[in-house]
């Protein structure tokens, strides 16, 4: 579908609009569609550099029935800033700034192009930290956070992004510009807008700025691994540990083809064995609390336990778990790795769904490596299948469909931390059912009457019959 | 205004309806309309037993137009769930169930009728409680907690009843049944209607049930209290501790006018100072944090530090913070006391609040003693006047009205955990501007187009001409 965007040159200096190939391209893909094309690209790509910036757009594209889009760093995993039926692109990459930092309100204010990693470095100038910020905070913007309610390995003890979030400024459908929240912690006035618009994936409106609430950074750290023989020993050990009120930081879980997966990309020499991460974070008695998660797990067969307070040490210990995403990519040229699964159970399920997404792989004779933030329940899943086999591929996107649902039959959801976006549409009435659904339609409605922002997204009914929007590329 | 409420008797049992007087007087105020009422009654109660229940009044009254408000202990202060336009008064307190608990998920399912103190009863059971809980949870309901955003003294470590909220059963105005949230303790699945829910005073949705999460008990418990000779280094004193990361459960301050008051009421012979009420909560290493504590306040001029861990002992220290909200009402019967405020501000500004509240109490010669959550930056204070002397009385109102104005202007909220109801509906465009009214806006009608929900509360064009709705009563 493809859209006269020819107004932009007149509402924004030529330096800000883009028509070009490349940059249509850029903007078509995000990490979750590299391979696989939702099969649209926008008409132009828009680059502004202030909140009258967006507004402007927004007007203009809003009075012509002009899709708008937002894009920043493209990392998000089901198409989420994919312009799914053409239009305008909306890239706030330019709009990076740290605007204001208040340490004694433990407040900062940011631009939603700003990197995450970019915000902890900031706090860090005062002592302070951004707790809920996810791995990838080096990769991908606050803003893209914000709007896909992201989460992370540190949400197990200080909660998601979206619980640091105080205030958004947000430019709506029609190019008015808002603001939602308080910069009081606590307020009960009116409506919860803010949390409405964290999570609505650009559909709702365009956050220009938001502030963040920052911590005080905890005296003492400590990381490291601990290794069992067996998955459902180190399954337990999570539980239980969660369970006996072991105050851990982050408590990651992976399972040992996922070991061996990592051991071989590191050529570490390691045992292929199932392995838990572990980070402490307290100012007081942090040596008590390791003794104490020590215990629980040697409670369940521990084989090794190595928690270490140098940070040499614990980046080596911890090195399995940060090099996954490559070590899974690199792993066997021969094989192609489905896009990531990122579905979450209440946490006495997580040992039942990994369970059953081993019995799968058993099954059909597929790889399917388990990791995640086990301490939330969040399970993260690879299903792999032979790249030259279209029979085969599909058999793997059966195969983590049926994991899917198994996590939503057993009180879960679909997607613990990547949003809707695309390729999660289907799943959306079985978790919230039909009313939930028509809720969701008319608070879109509300906001954007026109559907002009991120049209295609989030809502089953924009699924063509037999598959996703325009699905292209080589299955 | 009145409504035709016939209608009742034919789609619930008898005992279940009730057009008396009594009944419903007794549903037209909350405690903070106790003595200055909305001036409006229901025309019936009806008391639902089960979601059903629910779905069917709202259906039936919804095809009529006939307004339905939600109202369950009637603690609330702002008139949030008194039936400002007549018609039904939906009383919740007959779904009281416990309908599961889930220790192995730290999950429990509620009935919005139950009290909170009950959850925390049951959660006992299991080894666990419900952090967020206000202290006013022996008199107080879930289901009127989680719509009027409620928090309290443990809101400084565990946050608001909000964080705790996992899914929500709710009948929608039309009479339909939908679930938002999941069971999941992460998911970013489609709009976040269950934060929308939350808060919304019961003018977009009945909650039937909720789904709530609970934690460990921690191991150990301390609590205490520490006075001060002034009030602006007690002040610091907790923005210190908080700045310094000190791990406190409860850190609530009173003034030496609310001591007074609170010494007098209980005859403790205590000098009337600023006082702070602490408690801490830990697995380990809480001797470490209370000292980590003392030493910061050391460096306030501390006057007196003790922490306890007698149970007995505790409950002394912690007496007349506990006691105050009676303390308050039986200062001096010729003093009539307004409502009591519930500002919150970036905690930074929490000092400059109160010396503005002050500074006026001088100026107009009231009393206006101040209390509150000091670690949230949340203010409550009342101002007192002669309760014979309607000038004086306005005059009281109108400086509340300043502390308010003067609270937002410092970044902050009118309400930090009451709820807009009918008292704070004229700050809501100065809080969150045209643009973001006019989104509640549209949320309200999307939600309940037919406006049968609670109607005349948090919008502000429901106020008449000069005041307050159909404000009746002594003043």
């Amino acid at each position: 579908m493809s859209h006269d965007c020819s107004f932009l040159t007149d509402v924004l200096p030529d330096s800000q609009v883009s028509f070009g190939d490349a940059d249509r391209a850029d903007h078509s893909t995000d990490w979750g569609t590299e391979t696989d094309a939702i099969g649209s690209s926008p008409d132009a790509v828009v680059r502004p550099e202030s909140t009258e910036d967006v507004a402007t757009v927004l007007a203009a594209a809003s009075e012509r029935g002009v899709p708008v889009t937002p894009y920043a760093a493209g990392t998000s995993l089901e198409g989420n800033p994919v312009a799914a039926f053409g239009g305008v692109s909306l890239d706030l990459m330019r709009m990076d700034e740290i605007v204001e930092i208040r340490p004694d309100d433990f407040q900062i204010d940011v631009e939603p192009g700003v990197m995450g990693s970019a915000v902890d470095e900031a706090a860090a100038d005062h002592g302070m930290f951004f707790p809920p910020l996810p791995s990838s905070g080096d990769f991908s913007t606050i803003g893209g956070m914000i709007v896909n309610d992201a989460s992370g390995q540190k949400t197990v003890k200080y909660g998601e992004v979206a619980d640091w979030v105080l205030e958004l400024e947000v430019v709506t459908a029609e190019g008015e510009v808002m603001t939602c929240g308080s910069k009081a912690v606590k307020t009960s006035a009116g409506y919860n807008l803010k949390d409405l618009i964290v999570g609505s994936e650009g559909t709702l409106g365009v956050v220009t700025r938001a502030t963040l609430e920052l911590e005080g950074r905890p005296e003492q750290i400590r990381g490291g691994r601990a290794t069992f023989s067996d998955i459902d020993d180190a399954s337990a050990a999570v539980f239980d540990a969660v369970r006996s009120g072991v105050d851990v930081a982050k408590i990651e879980l992976i399972d040992a083809l996922t070991a061996r997966m990592a051991n071989a990309y590191l050529d570490t020499g390691l045992d292929d064995e199932p392995m838990i991460f572990l980070e402490f974070h307290a100012n007081h008695g942090i040596k008590e609390e390791i003794d104490f998660c020590r215990a629980v797990f040697e409670s369940h067969d521990v084989e090794r336990f190595e928690v270490s307070d140098d940070d040499a040490r614990m980046a080596e210990l911890w090195e399995a778990r940060n090099e996954l995403a490559f070590a899974l990519r690199a792993y066997d040229p021969d094989l192609k790795p489905l896009k990531p699964g990122d579905v979450t159970v209440p946490i006495s399920k997580y040992p039942e769904l990994v369970g059953f997404a081993k019995d799968l792989a058993a099954e059909h004779d597929l790889l399917i490596p388990t990791f995640g933030h086990a301490g939330d329940g969040n399970v993260h899943y690879t299903v792999f299948a032979e790249a030259d086999d279209p029979e085969r591929l599909e058999l793997a996107e059966e195969v983590s469909d049926r994991i899917v649902r198994r996590a939503i039959e057993l009180g879960g959801t679909s997607t613990g931390e990547h949003g809707i976006g695309v390729g999660k549409r289907e799943y959306l009435e079985l978790e919230h059912g039909e009313v939930g659904v028509e809720m969701m339609r008319r608070v879109k409605r509300a906001f954007d009457p026109e559907d002009v922002l991120n049209p295609g997204k989030v809502f089953p009914e924009t699924i063509p019959e037999g598959g996703r929007i325009g699905r292209a590329g080589d299955d």
